[in-house]
C-alpha cells in the first residue's frame, strides 16, 4: 500500500457550510424541517447552487430534478461522482444527506484551491427527494416509474408537479438517466444513522453495500364485538393475532443470531376502543439485509406462522407487498480503497452494511459504488439529536476526497 | 308458585314506538346515531316525555338530566322503578336502551288501559347519558363527582353545560341523589349485547348483577430508532413490549376458564412509521367479572407479567387506573321472581351475568336491582345490524310487566 496523502480538506469551511445550510428550514427544537420540495428546500438549494458556482462548478438541474454540479476533468472520461441530499424528514437532523452533499463540495473547493485537476470530470450531485420517493437517484438509475400516479407522496403532491417545481421536467424524465458510460464511479458519504461505530470505538465505517428491503402492509380481519358481552372463547380478537405476528417477527429476525433487522414500526387497530374487541389490524413490515436469500427465508417462514396465528385466532391474515428493493453491494476495489485510505489517515475503521436506503443503493444499479459512514452519537438519527462531531465530519470528507483522488488514478 | 298472569302489554303497540323512536338519528346504513346531548338525543327526549304525558304519566327532568315519569300509587310508599337510556353510541342499534325505556312505558300504558292502579308509584325513567359518562344512574346514586372538570366527554364539552342542556341543573346535581326510601326496586329490561342466550338457545336472562369493570391506560415507553440501521440486539421496541402484554391480558382471562373477560381494545403506536421501530405504546384495559377477586387477581397477576415484560424488552411500563366500578349483584328475590314470571309465561329462561356496563349497576347501589336480558342476534350490539325480534321484544315487556306487578305485592 503506497501512501500518497497529499491533500487535506478545510474542516473549518466544511463544518461553516453544514451550520450556514442548518438555518434553512430550522426549527425551534433545533431540528431541521427541510422537506423534498417544499419552500425551505428551494431555498437549500439556491444556497447550495451558488456555493457551487462560487467553487467553479457548471450546475444543471436534470429532468428528474437532482441538482449536478460538475467540475471538468484532463481527458475525455466517464466521470467519478458524489453527493448525497439535503432534504430532510419532518424533523430531521443537519447531518443526513447534508454532510455528503456538503464534502462533495469541499472536495471540489480543496481541489481548486490547491490547483489539482482530476483526469476524470468529477460530479457534486444533490439528489431530489431521497427522504421519501428518492425519484432523484432512481430516475439516474432508470429505475423509476415515469407514470406520476404510482407515486404517493406522504403530502399528497403530485410527483410530476414536484419535479417540475424544481427544475426538472417530468416529461422528459428518461433522459435523467446515467450509464456506466457517464459515471464510472459513485462515492457517498453519510452519517451511519445507527449506533454500530460508536459502539465498536471506529471512526470510519466501510460500506459493504445498502441491505436490501422489503415492506408489506400486515392486513388482519376479525371481528369487532362488545369487549364486556362477548366470552373470550367466542372472540376473533384481531389484535390478539397482531401481537402474535408482531412477536414472530422479531423472533425470525433474532433467532438465530445475525445481521438482518425486521421491524413493525405501524399499526393501527379498528375500532380502536376499549370497549370493543378489535375487528381489524392493519400493520407494517419491514425487513433487511445485505443477502436476499435472508429476506426471502423470513418472509417466507413468517407466511407459515401468520397462517398457523390465523388459524388459531380465528382471524383472516394477509400479507401485501408494498415494496421490494434488492440490495446492492458497494464495489470490492472501493471498500478496499476506502479501507486503505482511512489506515493511510491514521483513521481507524471497519466494514459493516448500510441497513438505512441512501442514494448509493440506487447509483450501485448501474456504476461501481461506495459509501463511507461517520459516527452517529448515540445512533440517532431523523431527529434533532442526530450528532456528529465537526472532526469526524472533517475526517469523512479527508477519506472521501483521499478515495476520489485514488479512484481517478484507479480508471484511467 | 302462583301463576297470576293477568296482564299483557300491547307488542305491536311496543314495536312502533320502538320503529318511531328509531327515526331520531338514523343513519343512512341504518344505524342510529343519537349521541347523548346531541340535537338527536334531546328530539328524542321530547319524543318520549310526549307519549310518557299522553300515557298520564306526571314528567319531571331531575338536576342531573334524568328523565322521570310517574304514575302514583294507592298507597304512600316508595316508587317501583323500571327505564333504561336512548342515547346511542356513534353507529349504535333501536334497541340498546330504547326497549328498556318503551318497555316501561309500554307496561304504564298497558296498566293505564286495564285501569289498574299499583300500590306503589310507578317511575320509568330516560338516564342521561349511559353510553358515556353515566351521569344520570351516578347522579342517582350519589356516585358522580360534582365537579364538572372531572368529566372527559369524548365529544369534549364541558359536562355542566351539556346537563344544563337537557333541563338539568349542575349546580345542585346532589339533589338528584335518591335512596331506598325513594325507590324500593329498579327493575331493567335491556338487550343481552351478546350471543350467550341465542348461544344457549333461551328467552329471557335473568341477570345476576352487572360485573365490576375495571378500566386502565398502560403506558409503554420505549425508545424510537431507525428501523433499517438498529440492530436487533440494541432495539428498545415498545410494541414488541405491548404485543407480549396484550398476549398476558389475554392468556390470563383464558387459563384457567372462566367467566372473566379482559380486553386491549385500543393501541397508538408512536410515532407509528413502517420505518421507525416504536419508541411507544399506550393502550387500553378493560377487565370485568361478577367478583371483585377476580378482577383484583387478574390485574394483580398481570402487574407481574408486566414487571418481567419491561426488564425483557428494556422498557418501561406503567398501568395507569382510569376506572374502577365495583360489581353490582342484582337482589336475590328480583332474579327469582324474574325466573319465576319467566317461566308462567312459558319462556325459557337462563342466570347470566351482565358484562356490560347499563344504568341498573348503579342504580343497584342503592336499592334492590333486577335485569332482564332478551337475545341479541348474533351477540352484535353497538352495531347497525343490533337485532332482537319483535316477538322478543314484547315477551320481555311482558316479563317486565308481570314482575312489577309481583314487586308491587312483595314490597306491600
Amino acid at each position: 500500500m503506497t501512501l500518497l496523502q497529499t491533500l487535506y480538506v478545510n474542516g473549518k469551511r466544511l463544518n461553516q457550510s453544514i451550520d450556514d445550510l442548518a438555518q434553512i428550514g430550522q426549527l425551534a427544537n433545533g431540528g431541521i424541517c427541510r422537506l423534498a420540495f417544499s419552500a425551505e428546500d428551494l431555498q437549500g438549494r439556491e444556497l447550495v447552487r451558488r456555493w457551487m458556482v462560487e467553487a467553479g462548478l457548471e450546475v444543471r438541474i436534470d429532468t428528474a430534478g437532482n441538482m449536478i454540479g460538475r467540475l471538468p476533468g484532463k481527458l475525455k472520461l466517464p466521470a467519478l461522482a458524489t453527493g448525497s441530499h439535503i432534504d430532510t424528514v419532518p424533523c430531521g437532523g443537519k447531518f443526513d444527506g447534508n454532510l455528503g452533499v456538503l464534502a462533495g463540495l469541499e472536495v471540489v473547493r480543496t481541489l481548486q484551491e490547491k490547483g489539482v485537476t482530476l483526469n476524470h470530470p468529477l460530479e457534486v450531485i444533490v439528489f431530489a427527494d431521497e427522504e421519501d420517493t428518492m425519484i432523484g437517484s432512481r430516475a439516474m438509475a432508470g429505475t423509476a416509474s415515469l407514470n406520476a400516479a404510482d407515486y404517493h407522496r406522504k403530502d399528497g403532491r403530485p410527483m410530476d408537479e414536484c419535479v417540475n417545481q424544481v427544475g426538472g421536467n417530468w416529461l422528459q424524465l428518461a433522459q435523467a438517466r446515467r450509464t456506466r458510460q457517464d459515471i464510472c464511479a459513485f462515492v457517498e458519504l453519510h452519517v451511519e444513522q445507527g449506533g454500530v461505530l460508536e459502539t465498536a470505538g471506529r471512526q470510519i465505517g466501510v460500506v459493504q453495500g445498502v441491505v436490501g428491503m422489503q415492506r408489506y402492509r400486515i392486513d388482519i380481519t376479525g371481528r369487532p364485538n362488545h369487549a364486556g358481552t362477548t366470552p373470550m372463547d367466542q372472540r376473533q380478537d384481531a389484535l390478539v393475532a397482531a401481537a402474535r405476528v408482531v412477536l414472530a417477527v422479531n423472533r425470525l429476525a433474532t433467532q438465530p443470531p445475525g445481521d438482518r433487522v425486521a421491524t413493525v414500526g405501524a399499526l393501527q387497530v379498528s375500532p380502536n376502543a376499549a370497549n370493543i374487541v378489535p375487528g381489524r389490524v392493519e400493520a407494517s413490515l419491514d425487513v433487511r439485509d445485505l443477502d436476499q436469500a435472508v429476506i426471502d427465508d423470513l418472509v417466507g417462514n413468517l407466511r407459515a406462522e401468520m397462517a398457523a396465528i390465523a388459524e388459531a385466532t380465528h382471524t383472516h391474515i394477509e400479507l401485501v407487498p408494498q415494496l421490494n428493493v434488492a440490495p446492492s453491494p458497494a464495489a470490492p476495489h472501493i471498500q478496499a480503497t476506502i479501507a486503505e485510505v482511512s489506515a493511510g489517515l491514521g483513521l481507524s475503521s471497519m466494514s459493516m452494511p448500510s441497513r438505512a436506503g441512501h442514494d448509493a443503493l440506487e447509483m450501485g444499479r448501474f456504476t461501481d459504488m461506495g459509501m463511507i459512514f461517520v459516527p452517529s452519537e448515540g445512533g440517532w438519527s431523523h431527529s434533532e439529536v442526530e450528532y456528529t462531531t465537526p472532526e469526524e465530519c472533517t475526517q469523512g470528507a479527508n477519506v472521501l476526497l483521499e478515495t476520489l483522488l485514488r479512484l481517478d488514478r484507479h480508471y484511467s
